[in-house]
């Protein structure tokens, strides 16, 4: 068995309205940080993944993504596997 | 001047406990992610930053984490800046 550190990224779709990001942005105007524009807010995970591997610790990595991690109706995610050390 | 795309990560300090990265965690295993651990939270953020160059576009970024972006009693943050095209 092998443990990879995962990271993965999660980001509203550009389609999709950000909040946060716009309170951000206004926010760092408002404080005199002019050349700062287009603020996106996501979500950054970082875990660890045991497995055989690297190809099954992708897809687990993969499925946690589709179907905990991220809101696939408005949200797109990227990751990346890092192996460490054998289990 | 030149336009950058920044993009900066803010975690919570590894002696902070995270009580979100700890409620995934225990979903996961509930939802049969056996092999994930460890699982810690934190925000990832992208702008353009618009400069004379990468030094001071390095020192806005790095002011705008300290100041707003990020809570130097619990948090850490990292940056990376790419540069875009000529603005």
């Amino acid at each position: 068995m092998t443990t990879y550190r995962a990271q993965v990224r999660v980001w509203l779709k550009p389609s999709v309205f950000d909040p946060q990001g716009n309170a951000v942005e206004k926010a760092l105007l408002t404080l005199g940080f002019a050349g700062i524009e287009e603020v996106r807010i996501g979500k950054s995970m970082e875990f660890l993944v045991t497995a055989d591997n690297q190809e099954s610790a992708e897809a687990m990595v993969d499925r946690a993504c589709r179907d905990v991690l991220c809101n696939p109706v408005m949200e797109m995610y990227t990751f990346t596997l890092e192996a460490r050390q054998e289990a």
